[in-house]
């Protein structure tokens, strides 16, 4: 084969100063006020109920973001990966949690030199483990260093994945795990359950966090008894962080998405115990083909990830409401939603439509630049170009 | 905002000459074998039915699998943007055609810059147009240059996205285009039926591309009355290509899937019209958790695109048959598929797992990095790491 490892130059999509007309489509927006709110509401929350707030950096994949969150009180940041953890690292993060199991010897020895990395700098780093392989892996390769790494047990609450099953089996666990200090240090539990952060009522969100806290509360009860109480549990997400909140178990909530809000989490009923957030990422996109009854934007699923459904059409004032449907990687086919009244049926050709996510995280991940704009959608400015440094699977 | 434009080192995740073993997961993977011997049947199929070969680069998104296309026999790369064009030409192609609308003056200025490099390079570039707007956009941008474009019209044959309805409104827009003569050259008519190619049985693909085939049979009955014979009529895609070549309307093919072909491809009828072709894409993944009834790979959906489906698993020999579901952006669960007779129900934590992904371009558009190997899954080596060059929205 004839190849090179030589890349292109990354296009800017817009500069700073910019007003929104300028940036090229398809572009992933980040309307900054409206983030900034959605910070301001999860941190009064996190104080007023007194549980440490660590947002879940998967989903903006970013320095500069994790930034904001720090500045808003943040202890500190979730990755779902080594390379994550690195970029934020590179990116100036000291305190992080790679909320997952890692196990691969090469990747290892990446997490014992950031460990090392951040005790240096006066940070931390804290990893999952669930199973006594895994602890094994992860002492064999902190022999390097004399750092130390804090290390949660994962616990599953009924997410099916990751995780011990609740009960013994993590005692057992702990008690391995506590045998390995001083490098290995037991930091407590990690206990999130996905799968009912997308559960659309209120009512059935909470039974899901009410089972697993139920679990939680017999588990920990198990290690009190074995002398073996957890520092700290750690968990929850954006559809359901009040209920874990309130639970008296948790003592750190890892909300990612609150902070950009998708068309999926807005599908939810809204809870009353948590604050309301804004949609604050859109994908701006053109349109480039009008036929009898359908529109054609130039934004497609490499622009934005359907995982959890398409993205939801955020109309400006005097632009018809639209319904959307796949039109492949690169284009998005607009219908007219309902009768728009005076407006016309559908936009015309060379107009903007903005578009909201199905999914956040993997949305941010096709991207190589958020554009984020302070003054809204229709007269703002572009404050900065944010490099996704924590993009891709490397 | 505190954001730079700086980004981190890309990692390789392997080293030209290594064996499979010592690909780090997740990785993205090519079986070079395989892909030669897809492309081999591609090239001896266009020569034997006498159709003009030019497969779709917005699969592979690689200049150096381009490279391996051209060499085989295609007489140059379709893209689906300006930029998937820009990035084959940096890597050396120079006969292109931009299967899509573009109306953004400032993407159209590019267009024309392209026409110009690849004219002076002996080469030429093409795009289509679905409407007079379109048209008069890109003559617009043509007049900074004396380079001409190859124009194709776009016809829509049963798709329902871009592309002008068969049959009068083809004539006009092509009289319309042929006024714009000589920076715009009336190259011919674009008919892609997207929606019949993954119709499972053979007798619905072949209906759906005989129904595209009876209105384009009229529209050139009457292009040829009015003295617009189109000098070529391009289009199909790996579902249906045998059709169109049967058709004898069109003279030039696109495929792009058939290279590397992915899970819901292979869910299709085979067509014993068609050659067959094998999987040569491969998601590398690893065991990173195995509880009771399920174990968990590194390889979620920020590794394997899922818009049709998720990745099927591949096993080498003995290792278990397994079926998966969706563990997110960064995990796939991985389950027992039946009795694996005297193999274990479950891989053990750090197993390799090769997953073969549901769709290959969005796929491919994960990944900056295409791993390919010589020698196959078990004991090949690593024959060159390919950049993504065209990979993103840039």
């Amino acid at each position: 084969m004839n190849a090179s490892l030589e890349s292109l130059p990354e296009r800017v999509r817009a500069l700073v100063g910019q007003g929104v007309d300028a940036i090229d489509t398809p572009a992933l927006v980040v309307d900054l006020d409206a983030a900034n709110r959605n910070l301001q509401r999860m941190a009064e929350f996190a104080e007023r109920h007194n549980v440490r707030l660590r947002p879940h950096a998967k989903m903006h994949k970013s320095a500069a973001f994790a930034h904001m969150q720090l500045q808003a009180g943040a202890v500190g940041l979730c990755t779902q990966t080594v390379a994550e953890a690195e970029a934020l690292a590179a990116g100036g993060a000291n305190d992080l949690f790679i909320s997952n199991q890692v196990v691969a010897p090469a990747k290892l020895h990446r997490v014992a030199a950031l460990a090392h990395l951040l005790k240096g700098r006066g940070g931390r780093l804290a990893i999952a483990v669930d199973c006594e392989g895994g602890i094994e892996r992860l002492a064999q390769a902190m022999r390097l260093t004399n750092a130390a790494i804090d290390v949660f047990v994962e616990v599953d609450i009924g997410q099916g994945r990751c995780g011990v099953a609740p009960g013994a089996a993590v005692v057992d666990l702990v008690r391995t795990l506590a045998a390995r200090a001083p490098s290995l240090r037991y930091a407590g539990l990690h206990a999130y359950q996905g799968g009912a952060q997308h559960l659309r009522s209120v009512a059935e969100r909470r039974a899901a966090i009410d089972r697993g806290a139920e679990q939680l509360r017999a588990t920990r009860a198990l290690l009190d008894a074995a002398e073996l109480a957890p520092p700290l549990i750690t968990g929850a997400g954006t559809g359901t962080f009040a209920h874990e909140a309130a639970s008296g178990l948790w003592g750190e909530i890892q909300p990612g998405s609150f902070l950009f809000m998708d068309a999926d989490y807005a599908r939810n009923q809204r809870d009353p115990a948590q604050p309301p957030f804004e949609h604050a990422l859109f994908v701006k996109s053109q349109v480039i083909s009008v036929a009898a009854g359908h529109a054609v934007c130039d934004a497609g699923h490499k622009s934005h990830a359907i995982d959890s459904g398409g993205p939801t059409v955020h109309p400006l004032p005097g632009q018809p409401p639209l319904a959307t449907r796949n039109g492949g990687d690169e284009a998005t086919i607009l219908t007219p939603l309902e009768s728009g009244g005076e407006l016309p049926a559908l936009p015309a050709l060379g107009d903007t439509v903005w578009l909201i996510p199905g999914h956040c995280d993997p949305t941010v991940n096709l991207h190589n630049q958020l554009i984020a704009v302070r003054g809204g959608l229709q007269d703002g400015r572009v404050e900065a170009v944010v490099p996704v440094l924590a993009r891709g699977v490397w």
